[in-house]
């Protein structure tokens, strides 16, 4: 019978980093940690991975039991391998990241571990290497919503276009033009004008738009013109 | 003294996977396994991560060994955490790729496990989930060439447009049209033609071409030009 008898076992935990859109700003999902070292501080939703759960089983598991939050589709980030990085014992942590409309999974919400949304600019301070994981993943967020037009997902069926500029605004963390921002995004033609107007935020009104589902999947186009479409995902 | 005593401890591999460019084509770098299971199947790169090493040491460290190249910088791919990904014992494997200049590294290349160079359209069957793991490679390069101009630094520094060609040919599996190709990448303004000639592969000959360093880092600009350089890495 072969085995590995010389190789060291490690633990093996998973961190979820959950942003939310809630209409106008995107917000992190923190709770307070449960169990000692750093017991009550805010965390990420973390937990170990255990015997016969993978790691994408695992992040929903501790996703679901530290929030209540079912059914998340989380992305693979990275994977965390300092040695220091729990005081503890050395655990080596594989991060998921998602970002999800807030007020759809409003009632999920479960208190136990008293999870808050917080504004991406007022982050407290959180355990562990938390605060890199969690740079990380609005990196990769920037990254992917340059690439691919997630952030439209977010908005509701009709939005208007300065819904969509906060948005845009709160991931890059950077005030847009608005008139250059309403030119651009029209020149995309990923968006079609509806005939209502939005009249709540001012008197003169905004029109809605809704998505061109058409446009948005042909959409992708590398900057180099010259390759073919390589099927980004 | 704080500890976790019911936690499971699992094994951690490190995978590595090396493409490279021998000047016309893209390749993948194999060895033959060293150890049982699979004792000499094509295998990539791999093996387990030690007590005192992160994991991007654990794959320097692994590459070293099992080819002798040294100071490749690889990127982490993916974590793959399939329970019966390894018949043995379970373990999780962390992925790490690179592209380098097959030339560049050719004295380094030690023969102990007798790495061998596969055309990407020829790989041969490979052990436990490592097919899976170069799949999900290809498309990262895939990805990343689409969006970054990361092949043109595999050229010499003079080259011709032919060898571009081949190169992108090569990562995209695909062939492309030769005039439309040409005049594509001389509009990115990435590429600045020299006066002399490349005459041995045809009688006309091809100009040679420099990078255009300048334009080379202002290039990136998102696919939607109403959003700010996320500096993208």
């Amino acid at each position: 019978m072969v085995h590995y008898p010389k190789q060291s076992r490690i633990l093996v935990a998973v961190d979820c980093i959950i942003f939310g859109f809630d209409g106008s700003e995107v917000k992190l999902l923190l709770i307070h940690r449960g169990f000692v070292p750093e017991k009550g501080k805010w965390s990420l939703m973390g937990g170990f991975v255990q015997k016969n759960e993978s790691l994408e089983e695992a992040a929903a598991r501790v996703l679901k039991t530290l929030t209540g939050l079912d059914g998340v589709y989380m992305e693979q980030l990275h994977t965390f391998s300092d040695q220091r990085r729990d005081p503890v014992e050395r655990t080596i942590s594989v991060t998921y990241f998602a970002l999800i409309d807030i007020h759809q999974y409003e009632d999920q919400l479960s208190d136990q571990f008293r999870p808050e949304w917080f504004s991406l600019k007022k982050i407290p301070a959180l355990i562990f290497d938390h605060a890199k994981m969690v740079e990380m993943a609005r990196q990769k967020l920037r990254y992917k919503a340059a690439i691919h037009p997630i952030l439209f997902e977010l908005l509701p069926k009709k939005f208007t276009i300065p819904q969509l500029q906060l948005l845009y605004e709160s991931v890059f963390d950077q005030e847009l033009d608005k008139r250059n921002f309403s030119r651009k995004v029209l020149s995309t033609g990923l968006v079609v004008k509806l005939k209502e107007k939005e009249k709540r935020k001012s008197r003169r009104g905004a029109f809605y738009f809704r998505l061109n589902k058409k446009n948005y999947s042909d959409e992708f186009h590398s900057i180099f013109n010259f390759i073919p479409n390589p099927e980004l995902v």
